[in-house]
């Protein structure tokens, strides 16, 4: 709990900015989905801050910074708040700091945009579909989530097929950060510097402005075909993925004992069949079909992606993949959770296929490729049918053991969540230098100590 | 010699179809680029066909093709004759098909095109750009060859980095084939079907429609960047084809020792410097320059690749790649020729390394980055200082024998010219069914038999 004086004197010192004082409000903004993890949830169920403020521009972010620092506020960064992994649950009170109001464009030009880090993907996608251009990668969650949270506490998504992920070099030009100090400054940071902000889930600094790369926007069409076999499924979806002559969105592995919870899809399909659901460019079909045959599939849905997102009702394929694909089934099963996996490049369906074997049913297996610096491979974002959380430690030992790399979903802070167990580059560094108290997002940071506590700088 | 009775019955029959009879110009147009090779210019020089024909439609062309059955005329199609391997020239006589007069734009659509085979690559390009698409690839030669026998008698090229080449699933979508019966048909192959004609030499039918794939257009940088040592921009180069978040046109590496024959770059560099030659988007500039100084070289060259192309006396950074190299050195040192090698996707470089060990100045290192079959990789296109026949054979027998795969640019058949000695798919099998006497190319597809011979079925 703040110091109620503190945070009244914080109050005060915002001035006009909005703020949200009503307490289920407040929780409510306090919240993400980290109640996928059945781990998570008993851990930050009950966590809140005691407010929120919703700077509408840059310089409220700034003024907003000042008044933390003086007053010793914790503040914790908000997008969309969609993220899994808790990143957006204020840890130590304080407020939350909503930025989901600075959404405007800067600029569009030669295939990059300049963003303001609370803008939505799905409408920075519509407006630049009107100039010829669509965002490289998004998330599953592209309808709710922001780019900034995106960039502060996503990975990767649909186009990382084509374009990697979110850390792979060329994918983030630049990144505006405001820092916690006292003046806060408004800082540029360009090429790998953005590394310093890129998943740290808020703890480095604001992040108001991004800079991002585009791709051509192109007329994808939601493709799903049906096979008798998974392992079948896998086999063509990576010779798919490796056809440098075929434009590729999304292309991911549905095991047959997800679908039935998988709504309309399931309604196209026979009883034990594992999907493929394919992002495809229109002249990439005529290839795709081909190949759909001589792996034994058969094309049950060939729709129109931009449609399907803008048609009331209808749903575009992505959002049965990637992290969607939990949600659909913790739809109809609260019980469940899952995995996050990285196969190795070399012969990934080999280590698949043993993880298969290894847990059956417990694990029904959900697979997304992706590239993974220049190298093409797959996520597993398995199911897991969730019993105890030895088991779950368990179960994450085995596939480390035999190779398969996790980035634990069932964990909170930057370091325990990462596939390598650290901070990538001087994130542990950088924070030193631009929140010195450690206002920012506290504890998400595993191994960061502040010099001063911020209760030592309040006035 | 084809029989002069059969040739002038020929010639009656083509009735208003443009016809040139005029020697010189009649053996102008039986040559190719096959000079580039000593060994094909001692076998090839004198080869000349009796008479070009000139179609305007594909309704000439097949009456051109009825009249050649009924004549027992040999025909040679032609699109831009810049092939080096001899592949439009005529082994015996008979007939040039020049098509370069077909080549209207059928659509652009989707990202597609459909267009006449004899289309050059420079117009396309320029029509598709104003519609917002560009050609996936094409070979350095550009502005003079035609995407038929782009396609009939290439392979790759600038764009291969991304998409790969010809032969990659998805980079034809369709052909349109007369045959060489009587009647000719029409065919049109889809798909996989269209390896029938792929590199095939124009061999197993006369393309007179394509539909490809495209690319959204870009504004490419043509890029020069110097480095102090050959096998470090080698390795810069790697690593930056590995990155899936910067687009890329075109990835090449070129020893010192060719440097000094490249008119205008050799001004840009001190001496000793190997090169590294780009094509990068815009919106990659800022991680490429950090690539570049974290790998010890310096941007020397930052320019407009289309402006480049379009501004008469400059030249695009492509014309000094692929075979272009070969070119530029050759306009110095009339006695040089050149090697065509695929690397392993498996650690290129080192293979590289050692081929630059085992053969010194003899081979001087030129490298394009291109993607095989999915997998990153190289091509040489080295240099040869050329002394015998014996040692060019005992060059290429040293790579094989070191595991890199040799395409030969020395010899003149299908088979002896592939990385794996022999025909790809069915084409011999469908050559029987379009070319049952063996009139289309004869010569090219070695292991070809003709039931019958032309002169027993010529009126
Ligand atoms: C069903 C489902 C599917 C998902 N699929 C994917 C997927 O495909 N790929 C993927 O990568 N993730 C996925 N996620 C996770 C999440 O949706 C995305 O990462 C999303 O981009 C987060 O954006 P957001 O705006 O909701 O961020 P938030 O959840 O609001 O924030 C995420 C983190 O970033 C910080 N943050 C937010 N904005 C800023 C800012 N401006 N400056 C500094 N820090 C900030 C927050 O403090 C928090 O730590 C999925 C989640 C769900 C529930
Ligand atoms: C300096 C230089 C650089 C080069 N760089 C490259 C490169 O980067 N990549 C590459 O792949 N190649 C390269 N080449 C080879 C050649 O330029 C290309 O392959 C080019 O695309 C050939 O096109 P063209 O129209 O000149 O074909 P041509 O030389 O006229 O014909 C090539 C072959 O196709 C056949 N053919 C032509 N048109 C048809 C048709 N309509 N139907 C059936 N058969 C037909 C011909 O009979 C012949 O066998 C290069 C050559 C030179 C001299």
């Amino acid at each position: 709990m703040t110091d109620p004086d503190a945070l009244a004197a914080f109050v005060e010192a915002l001035g006009d900015i909005p703020v949200l004082l009503d307490p289920a409000l407040v929780k409510q903004r306090s919240q993400d989905f980290f109640w996928f993890s059945p781990v998570l949830k008993r851990q930050l169920n009950d966590m809140t801050a005691e407010l929120v403020v919703c700077p509408r521009t840059r310089d409220e972010v700034t003024h907003t910074m000042a008044a933390a620092w003086r007053c010793g506020i914790n503040v914790t960064p908000r997008g969309g708040g969609t993220g899994n992994h808790g990143q957006a649950v204020p840890l130590r009170g304080g407020a939350v700091l909503d930025l989901s109001r600075l959404d405007r464009i800067v600029w569009v030009r030669d295939g990059m945009m300049r963003v303001e880090a609370g803008a939505k993907l799905i409408d920075l996608d519509k407006i630049l579909r009107e100039r010829g251009w669509e965002l490289r990668m998004f998330p599953s969650t592209k309808r709710t989530a922001t780019i900034g949270g995106f960039v502060a506490g996503g990975s990767d998504g649909i186009g990382s097929i084509t374009w990697g992920g979110l850390r792979d070099a060329g994918n983030v030009i630049a990144a505006q950060v405001v820092t916690a100090e006292a003046p806060p400054r408004v800082l540029e940071l360009r090429g790998s510097e953005t590394d310093l902000i890129n998943h740290a889930y808020g703890t480095t600094g604001i992040v108001t402005e991004l800079e991002l790369p585009l791709a051509p926007a192109m007329q994808w069409r939601d493709i799903v075909v049906a096979f008798p076999d998974f392992m079948q499924a896998a086999r063509f979806c990576l010779v798919l993925a490796a056809c440098p002559g075929i434009d590729l969105k999304l292309v991911t592995t549905i095991d047959s004992t997800i679908v039935p919870s998988l709504e309309v899809l399931r309604e196209l399909v026979a009883v034990g069949e594992s999907l493929a659901l394919l992002m495809v460019a229109p002249s990439g079909m005529t290839t795709l079909a081909e190949l759909v045959s001589a792996h034994g599939g058969q094309i049950v849905l060939d729709a129109d992606t931009l449609k399907s997102e803008i048609t009331s009702g209808s749903v575009p394929l992505y959002e049965f993949t990637w992290n969607h694909t939990t949600l659909q089934m913790l739809t109809q099963d609260r019980t469940v959770t899952y995995l996050r996996s990285l196969f190795p490049a070399a012969d990934p369906l080999a280590l698949v296929e043993r993880m298969r074997t290894l847990f059956g049913d417990e694990l029904p297996m959900h697979l997304e490729f992706l590239r993974v610096g220049g190298a093409l491979t797959c996520a597993g974002l398995q199911i897991v049918r969730f019993t105890t959380e030895d088991r779950l430690a368990e179960i994450i030992s085995i596939h480390e053991q035999n190779g398969v790399s996790i980035s634990n979903p069932h964990v909170y802070t930057i370091e325990n969540g990462s596939g390598h167990k650290r901070l990538p580059v001087n994130q542990m560094g950088f924070k030193h230098e631009v929140d010195p108290l450690g206002i920012l997002n506290p504890g998400k940071m595993r191994d960061f100590v502040p010099v001063r506590a911020p209760a030592e700088n309040a006035e």
